[in-house]
């Protein structure tokens, strides 16, 4: 029987592989709210549940079924219709897009699409787990540039986060095959600035790189930060980016697991034909409920009415309370620019800590561990999003979400009171 | 420019795959009437339908957000229970099931977390040709044993359809790591006798191989033909069998692209880090509306007016009109005990094309051409479903879709007596 067993060990390729790095690497308590999943608490808008509720009632019997493979035509037309009006190129819905289950579909056909064995992959960090797993899954090499906080000063801002450009430029060389980067950063709320994106753009010119653009929170931009500028419309980006944008964060959808890309034929047509020999074809129901919401949107962009406008005014004012909250309890939060999440700083309560409780806390997860007993809060600690040599960088901070319902934050907001009255 | 394009050719993996195997293979015409689709062209089950709709009407936040990455708890707490009942054996829903996108997905997760290179992979045929291309881009080698159809008397069935016993066992050697079958056969509508199925357990158990039993039918089962056997209950097969059901097939819902797999732990905990790792989680509301129908249908479990037993009833009768329709018109249909589909053979009308129109038809491809401009009946050639090597095997035969509205039956019924009066 050991035989048996032995005979069945996993495939090479997913030994290290988790089910779940979360559960496994995170020692999760029991928190007493919820301000650290990505994963919103209020029902999705009315307009998406309406769009779901038609489509049940209509009876018709093709949206259950197989739609085409690479995106259900409704949906694609929409989206390359928005796309051509945002990066003025001209979009073709069946050559130029994909629909994939979700981003980690979409980064999966990007990687195994294009990478084999010996190809290089630089991830700019924070980044997802998953990226280096799947590189690593192809037959690819990781080469991990991480973002670093450029200043220590008071006026610290998501901003601060930066490359260092001879690290990146060293990053680049022959084997150099694709840069992944999450423009907006998601876990920062960073928005790179034009002159940032360049300089990537420019060693992808150089190196002959593809830049696959994470553009997820394209549509979550706060108005007081950097302007966003999507990388594809840097010059003569448009031929080697592949751009990702999803349902899961732009309509706060994480259970329709939708994404799409767009990009250059030429590199379109590896996604669609890895997609289609691995997934095949996502959900056309839900795929058919977005197409209806992005229409609506389509018609709206920019006015005052649109989703896409009260969405960044209502996470601005979201922001305003979680930043107060933090910044009133010993915490130095960093602004973010864009998304749900906000960093936080905890070295200030180090000596709080220490001088009542007599405590020293050695690293991040010991932090919010303690943090999570004391406060009844559960946190993330950056440094997840990091790759091991880099994760020093994040060992003082810790990533709290706020795009949550108004008293889910006022719980939190009492929560934050009551630890901070303990620890004074 | 002819350098950057060139570095971003499709990997390897990939060549030779295509978008669309369907639309490039075969020439499609336009059809009259649709019975060679396997989707239905009817609306799913009032049940389906209303699980859905309350799910949108509940405004349950989390039942858009991400659940549980290898399946969600209701539906594998459900589905546990259903096979517990149905093999006898206890299955755990934590660690011996996992939800995939579609029966695309489960291969996937299967072949990945099991192949690496030069693993060998044998497939049953007639087969669904994405099996032998993931076993590729894996790394594996498939080797391929047909089902042929064993009498050529005037009565023939599905059963007719056997693997010659010597040329099953000369597939197996000590290379080989699994053997793929689809059991029903979904395109012959064969139900395999338990002698059959034993016969194949036991070459498994004597290489010590991974039996995939593709049950995507097994709800699908004629009470008139061989009685349904789960391959995973014949003796000491329960550890080295995955076994694979479809909300597809089960319950024709093929744009909701959810499958399920289980098995023993040691195996499935493979697919499930393969899945967690490439689609990681299957979209929560689609997964929760299967639910609640599968929780009825187990509480009426073999009761008369569960859907799982109008559904045989259905399908015998509408299989009844197309054996008719076939018959009547100089096809030789070959009766199905299970499934959606129907082979006729076509070499009864080849005298009758000669000698009234002066035509020699040299191949199946060519005859369902002709026949789709004669009758604007399309079909679809059954030798798609077999390797090239063997394809000469089915090559008299075409295979129709039973799994229509009456009205298309009845429509495709006026169209074949068209054709008779032509051809007469």
């Amino acid at each position: 029987m050991a035989d048996w067993k032995q005979k069945f060990d996993m495939s090479k390729r997913f030994q290290g592989g988790s089910k779940c790095k979360w559960e496994e690497t995170l020692e999760i308590g029991s928190s007493k709210v919820d301000i650290w999943k990505g994963c919103p608490d209020f029902a999705p808008s009315k307009d998406i549940i309406k769009a779901l509720t038609d489509i049940c009632a209509s009876e018709n019997a093709l949206l259950h079924q197989y739609t085409r493979g690479c995106g259900h035509s409704r949906l694609v037309t929409v989206l390359s219709k928005l796309y051509s009006a945002l990066t003025q190129h001209e979009i073709s819905p069946d050559s130029d897009m994909l629909i994939s289950a979700g981003v980690y579909g979409a980064i999966y056909s990007t990687i195994f699409g294009n990478i084999t064995n010996g190809d290089e992959v630089i991830i700019i960090e924070p980044f997802s787990d998953f990226y280096d797993f799947l590189v690593s899954m192809a037959g690819g090499v990781s080469v991990f540039v991480p973002l670093r906080l450029k200043s220590n000063s008071n006026n610290e801002n998501s901003k601060n986060w930066a490359v260092d450009s001879a690290e990146l430029e060293s990053a680049f060389n022959s084997k150099t095959k694709i840069i992944i980067i999450d423009t907006p950063n998601a876990h920062l709320g960073k928005v790179y600035t034009k002159n940032e994106l360049q300089e990537i753009s420019n060693l992808c010119k150089k190196w002959n790189v593809l830049c696959v653009a994470i553009e997820a929170d394209e549509f979550l931009v706060d108005e007081s930060g950097n302007p966003f500028t999507r990388l594809n419309t840097l010059p003569d980006m448009r031929q080697r980016t592949i751009s990702i944008g999803s349902s899961d964060t732009t309509f706060f959808l994480k259970g329709w697991k939708l994404a799409w890309s767009y990009g250059h034929t030429h590199m379109i047509k590896n996604l669609q034909i890895s997609h289609s020999n691995s997934v095949y074809v996502c959900s056309t129901v839900l795929q058919e409920a977005l197409a209806i919401v992005m229409e609506k949107e389509l018609q709206l962009l920019n006015e005052d009415d649109s989703y896409f406008t009260t969405i960044i005014k209502d996470l601005h004012y979201k922001k305003q309370i979680m930043f107060d909250m933090l910044n009133s309890c010993g915490f130095k939060p960093i602004p973010s620019d864009s998304g749900i999440f906000m960093i936080a700083d905890w070295t200030l309560l180090e000596p709080k800590i220490k001088s009542k409780l007599g405590m020293v806390l050695p690293n991040d997860f010991d932090f919010v561990k303690w943090f999570l007993e004391n406060s009844g809060i559960q946190t993330v600690p950056l440094s997840m999003f990091f790759n091991d040599s880099h994760a020093s960088i994040a060992k003082k901070m810790v990533r709290f979400c706020f795009n949550k319902r108004f008293e889910t934050l006022l719980k939190a907001k009492a929560l934050f009171e009551e630890f901070n009255n303990k620890l004074n």
